[in-house]
């Protein structure tokens, strides 16, 4: 990690940068062509693709009911029963998240109320590769469930043997998601975009990816479907003081840097003791690490920052925005009313992030790059689309209307006034 | 308007067509000069906009505390009223929309909760030109101050005089927004996502605008600044059967035709008679409008579609996803229940559009071009982000913390699995 002492706030700007992104218009390019085959060529694309890019021959894209049981059989008691607690856990925090409707009389005869209604056809999209994100699944799929979507889509790859993932398999069975797909990358999301013989298009897509599936949902965008969330590398940025123990600020900091060479790590402390001993026991923790070669390069681009005061740690967090904080400090819950941005918070030494990455109840994707100044991490809400409603009575009208005439006339916008003015003359007529 | 008999469900499609956007290469390309242009030079690129694209020569760019006060004295009592009076109502609603954070303890020892908090930097723009739409200013004005953003700033270019019209201006200190920026179009867009000397940069901009402030509002997406939502021409879609007042039903039709030339107006009866009666009324209600040559173009790739059953008008609506939703039924209320893609919905024979765009209390900022089926209006959630939090204690992480290990070590994610097991020790070591 590289290491700044008291930085003067002039130079926090360039310790806050992410690390730049990669050029992407070639990735783009490719994408288009994807695209356009799985359009052209439907389900035959995405066979074609599976055997390319996932050495896998298909005949069948969907995954039958006899492989999911015959999955499920192969997944471990223990692992089942902590992806059931894991997913109770999401259940009940997001159950807390359903909003009922409201009736307002916003004037006598005016009433106004807003309802929830379910996204109705959504796709998941869960990457296969050597580490199989189930968890991910699971964040996706309560929401979906819990808002009630009627189609839910789930797209992953395929392995070399054509099977899928039989830990994925099982999670889907748990949230009750029957419609699973083989197909992975960028020819699956061009597959919910725009739909197959085998794959219904869907009206927004969740799910995270690699730069391809990344440039497909960017597509996707553009051709009027509606996505989770911007993309970027997962990141932490851990506030740390005296209190702190420097063993699991170094695992907290080390099970991001884990994910990928992209991961960005920030390290914040007052403390000038706290500093050292949490890189030493970082370097000490990594080298037990099984995938310590990924963290190693994480670390690289990794900063930590000595700052003089909880509240200059603070603004620095609000100003980088994290996708993921940590307050490792002795009053986490006064210093957390202070965060304005950030995707989720972490109070206290006992609160690991990885318990938020699986199993404590709150969704784990996030805004990354600095988003959280500017979106929530999914959600119901992501589920959802909150349509509007109102109906006006001949009182309400006549409370009402004159409003709306006046204003109406003073944009200039006659046809609106007289959408009122004729009612308003017909209540005459009926008196 | 053009009238459709019974058409197949497979002629349903083209009929669903919205009409198709511009060619949009050459907006793009001088939308993105602009944002160098803004970028290099600042407020002096604002300056030379104004001159060159609003025809005023602006020495100051941010009205001044006076200008408002000689404004808010050139708007009529009147109208001051109905604006206070829509204010009124559209805070009253958007209240309802707050939500208090909810702490779960999803197993004994894990708390977790949501918070929301505001975007901090807020950027409104709301266009010039013949009539200044003071109505959007209330509508984006009023979540953005119960979401309590701490930075509003206001854009509007400015009249040939230099001046701002007054009813913005009144509107803007009835909000409490005193950062008002005289800029338009592209310009003011990318002031706002990059910032100048006299304008904050912003986190999300919201507002509607022509081609070239839709495309600066892409552009801006591309550099990491929100927007509030994706473009698209203004509609109304309205469902009446033979209970409806022919000469309402073509006032709401019309109301929306004058907005623009590619507005779109479409209709759904079940009524053979009321069919030909409220073509009628257009035509003869058009003849009397000020803005006539607008609202004919309109009507010109506007339909109407005689369908078999109330359940069928539905299908259709949902399958098309209307920004503006009339039911002129008999049973309204039922009718609405299976309403699962619109902006906003207005029931029965005396709530018009109208009442919506101004005054109700609901927001007149609502997907267009068929997002109503991936996205929400505009509401106080568009200006908050909903941050989660997590606290665990020693209890709680014995609770979850197998769970996790568990996953992580299943994931293959072993320095996650770490950071729980070195607490879980740590734990045992006190005990």
């Amino acid at each position: 990690m590289q290491v700044y002492q008291y930085p003067s706030p002039a130079e926090w700007a360039a310790l806050q940068q992410r690390p730049a992104a990669a050029e992407a218009q070639q990735v783009e390019e490719r994408v288009r062509q994807i695209f356009d085959d799985v359009r052209r060529r439907g389900d035959e694309a995405l066979r074609h693709y599976a055997q390319e890019l996932d050495g896998a021959q298909l005949t069948e894209l969907r995954v039958t009911p006899e492989e999911v049981t015959a999955a499920v059989a192969l997944v471990p008691a223990a692992l089942q029963t902590a992806i059931r607690q894991a997913h109770a856990n999401l259940w009940k925090f997001h159950l807390t998240q359903r909003e009922e409707p409201v009736r307002v009389e916003t004037m006598p005869g005016v009433m106004c109320w807003r309802k929830s209604v379910p996204v109705q056809r959504v796709g998941l999209y869960i990457p296969g590769g050597t580490a199989p994100l189930f968890s991910t699944l699971l964040m996706l799929g309560v929401p979906a469930r819990l808002a009630g979507c009627p189609e839910v889509v789930l797209c992953t790859p395929p392995q070399k043997d054509g099977s899928v993932n039989p830990v994925i398999l099982f999670t889907a069975q748990l949230l009750g998601i029957s419609t699973i797909i083989k197909a992975g990358g960028a020819q699956a999301v061009a597959a919910l975009a725009g739909g197959t013989d085998s794959v219904p298009a869907v009206d927004k897509i969740f799910g995270p990816g690699n730069r391809y599936v990344t440039a497909a949902k960017q597509l996707a965008v553009q051709r009027g479907v509606a996505i989770d969330l911007p993309a970027g590398p997962s990141e932490v940025l851990v506030i740390a003081d005296k209190t702190a123990t420097p063993a699991f600020v170094a695992a907290d900091l080390l099970s991001q840097a884990e994910h990928g060479p992209d991961s960005q790590v920030v390290l914040l402390t007052d403390s000038v003791e706290l500093l050292p001993q949490v890189t030493a026991e970082v370097e000490r923790q990594l080298a037990e690490l099984p995938r310590r070669e990924v963290a190693a390069l994480a670390l690289r681009e990794s900063r930590a920052v000595l700052l003089r005061t909880p509240e200059e740690m603070l603004f620095f967090s609000n100003q980088y925005a994290p996708e993921h904080l940590i307050l490792a400090v002795r009053n986490a819950e006064e210093l957390s009313e202070g965060v304005t941005s950030a995707g989720s918070v972490f109070l206290g030494h006992l609160t690991p992030e990885a318990a938020g990455d699986y199993a404590s109840g709150t969704n784990h994707t996030l805004p990354t790059n600095g988003y959280a100044r500017n979106y929530s991490g999914v959600s119901l809400d992501s589920f959802l689309k909150k349509i509007t409603f109102q109906r006006i009575t001949a009182e309400g009208l006549q409370n009402v209307g004159p409003v709306v005439e006046t204003m109406a006339e003073a944009e200039g916008l006659r046809a609106h006034a007289r959408a009122v003015t004729l009612r308003l003359e017909s209540l005459l007529g009926d008196a």
